[in-house]
């Protein structure tokens, strides 16, 4: 198991492939996953090559999302859009599937998922009841939500979002903030239907040594869920936001002192002014954990362009300190995700990112290539280091002087170059 | 004149009108005009509705540059650039046009343009002898670039970028310096041949006074522009570019005294680490002037995407102060722009904007409209409150139910409401 033998000081093959990624010393990335600062997600069960390690000071990874909804299932288009999600170097591929024959699904997914894959389980102990003759998704038992997350631990799954911090304490808190947005993680408001349906505590919370029993047969990583997590801006940081984090902070120690590998997913919505603030929170009250937000969002009237806002708020994120970026693409808020939506949001979180690996001292030599190839008008090094020559490559066709067809003959380069160096 | 008049303490029309837009206090405005911290560009030739004022604390202010190049000259495209950025809301447009008949095309847009109206004289000067038979750039002499200035401001332009600080100074440390991408601005490239070919010191620097005698004559509001602004994240905050900020914060206190109102443009490329400072820098140098950036882009290998590269950068420019983003288009170190990444570039700055409005404290009422009709699930409303709402419509339109195809029946915020609030 990768974190007790983290613990023993063994180097694993996995922590290894992981750190040869990051370009850094095996035994500092160790090191960093037996504190619990880093995670390598990889379930015994799922062998991939695309082994990756998400915390503290390393390169920011990528989340792509695919999975049908209970109106649009059609199994071939999510498997063109994992096949995007990898062309276009994602690190981590989630299945939120809802619709169809999720099961089927996630197992053709993991197959083809060459990289690190995560799932919500609850998701599918709440469809299979919802879809039962007069079924609701409060219908189902804490043994059926406990039983979906070992099926898909079973299957291989390297990490899944459990919204162990969706209390009785933090719906108490809900009714007391009247927030605009409600509710808007899926995961966070089932628990929360069933809880008031059943009146009792959430299973994942009170009966949360189970959930690290499955954990550790299989290598499994959690990744504790906000399900309260704002849905607008008005509503980021509020009381229900932070009792759920707190909650979260905690549970953080329990999966630790287990061996156990856990990170903490954040928000969301947030204004460009308090992302700082938010990641400072979560590492300083979750000691370090891997913190793997949703955008964040920084403002709610853009969409069709929410890839652009969260790309704003996820390199804003990096740069304070957040390890672990989920991708949002164009149509959120708006309908399921085409493969070219797919495409546009992971090109955005990748600028993000990249743009903070910078400010680590990351790939900074890709950039300084790029601008040496500008400097000398040198094309084909141009496409060539280009994340997406493709594009690129469609800008310039109808034009293929030395320069581009917006100075042309004043090309600013060209000019300096000729009266400084004589060249 | 509005600098004289503000420090006579008359608030005119046009500081009420900026203020207005603002929804602030007139003296206020005043104030901060009559102190530099802002400025309001209207030539006393070029009658336009949308009066703005750029600076300390306003709304961050967005521009589109339009105009042909020496290999697309098309004057109808561009026109229909201006349409399409006056539409979606720009705050200024910038004529940078070099091919053809400059000064036919400067008077067809100033005369449809319905905002400020901003150009780079100096274009014109070299470009006109560029065109003579075996003439070049170098050939223009310091007369003419002060009559193409003059020429600009009788016509109505309301700001023009003068690069004043491209000076025998800055050259000698671009020498030493050895940069990656040497000299990226067309018109710092411009003025460093002349002054190398003819060996002497650039006119609109060692002559900046008869430059203040045009700008007060129109209330011509004059933009520093950033001749050694970085090409690459490489060379940002570099000695050429701090040389050249050190002497344009001399310059602009010499045009405050001489009641001429004056911005700083500022880089680039820049990582997304050193944009605080580098605001930071400019505002404490050139005691508050307006600060007026290209981007700035935080990496340099994404081309295709640099609208999104630059509203990050823009994004934390304005989050650090900056008042003023000149938008940038997915075509940008590719060629010149389409209508359509005219469309791209300018809502990516807004997004840029707003996000910064919203930690100012503006606008924030729009976020809060948009985060209840979520709640409601009232898409009509949705669609009101877009920034663009045909784009969110083509998401749309394939699915019309209540809740969106992403979610379906599985909708958290549906689900919350109504096990929380029974509705």
């Amino acid at each position: 198991m990768i974190v007790s033998d983290a613990k023993k000081g063994v180097v694993t093959p996995t922590i290894e492939a992981a750190a040869n990624y990051e370009g850094m010393d095996p035994e500092r990335l160790r090191r960093l996953v037996a504190d619990g600062r880093a995670v390598i997600p990889r379930n015994i069960n799922h062998s991939f090559s695309r082994i990756r390690s998400i915390g503290k000071g390393l390169r920011v990874k990528v989340n792509v999302n695919i999975g049908t909804s209970a109106d649009v299932i059609d199994v071939s288009t999510e498997l063109e859009k994992l096949n995007v999600a990898l062309k276009f170097g994602t690190d981590s591929i989630m299945d939120l599937s809802t619709g169809g024959d999720l099961r089927e699904f996630r197992r053709i997914f993991l197959d083809r998922c060459d990289t690190m894959f995560g799932t919500v389980p609850v998701y599918q102990s709440a469809v299979e009841k919802a879809r039962e003759p007069s079924g609701a998704v409060v219908d189902m038992t804490s043994e059926d939500m406990f039983h979906s997350i070992e099926s898909h631990a079973k299957d291989g799954v390297d990490f899944i979002t459990v919204h162990c911090g969706v209390t009785r304490e933090v719906i108490e808190t809900l009714r007391t903030w009247r927030r605009k947005t409600g509710v808007v993680s899926r995961g966070g408001a089932i628990h929360l239907a069933w809880m008031i349906h059943h009146d009792i505590e959430n299973p994942l919370y009170s009966d949360f040594d189970h959930l690290l029993d499955i954990a550790r047969e299989y290598d499994l990583t959690l990744s504790l869920g906000d399900g309260l997590r704002p849905g607008g801006v008005a509503d980021a940081t509020d009381g229900p936001q932070i009792t759920e984090l707190i909650t979260l902070a905690k549970l953080v120690r329990r999966a630790r002192s287990s061996d156990v590998q856990v990170m903490v997913e954040g928000p969301g919505h947030i204004p460009l002014n308090q992302i700082e603030g938010n990641i400072a929170l979560e590492k300083a009250l979750c000691a370090d954990a891997p913190f793997y937000v949703l955008g964040p969002i920084v403002t709610d009237v853009f969409p069709g362009y929410d890839h652009i806002t969260s790309a704003i708020g996820g390199a804003v994120a990096g740069l304070s300190g957040a390890d672990f970026l989920c991708s949002v693409t164009p149509s959120e808020h708006l309908s399921l995700p085409s493969v070219q939506d797919i495409k546009d949001g992971l090109i955005a979180s990748r600028i993000a990112a990249h743009a903070v690996d910078l400010t680590r001292g990351i790939d900074f030599d890709v950039d300084v290539e790029m601008d040496r190839a500008r400097y000398d008008l040198d094309w084909s090094e141009q496409y060539r280091l280009c994340y997406d020559a493709d594009k690129a490559l469609s800008y310039r066709s109808f034009h293929e002087g030395e320069t581009c067809s917006m100075c042309g003959d004043y090309c600013a380069l060209k000019l300096a170059r000729r009266f400084l160096d004589g060249s």
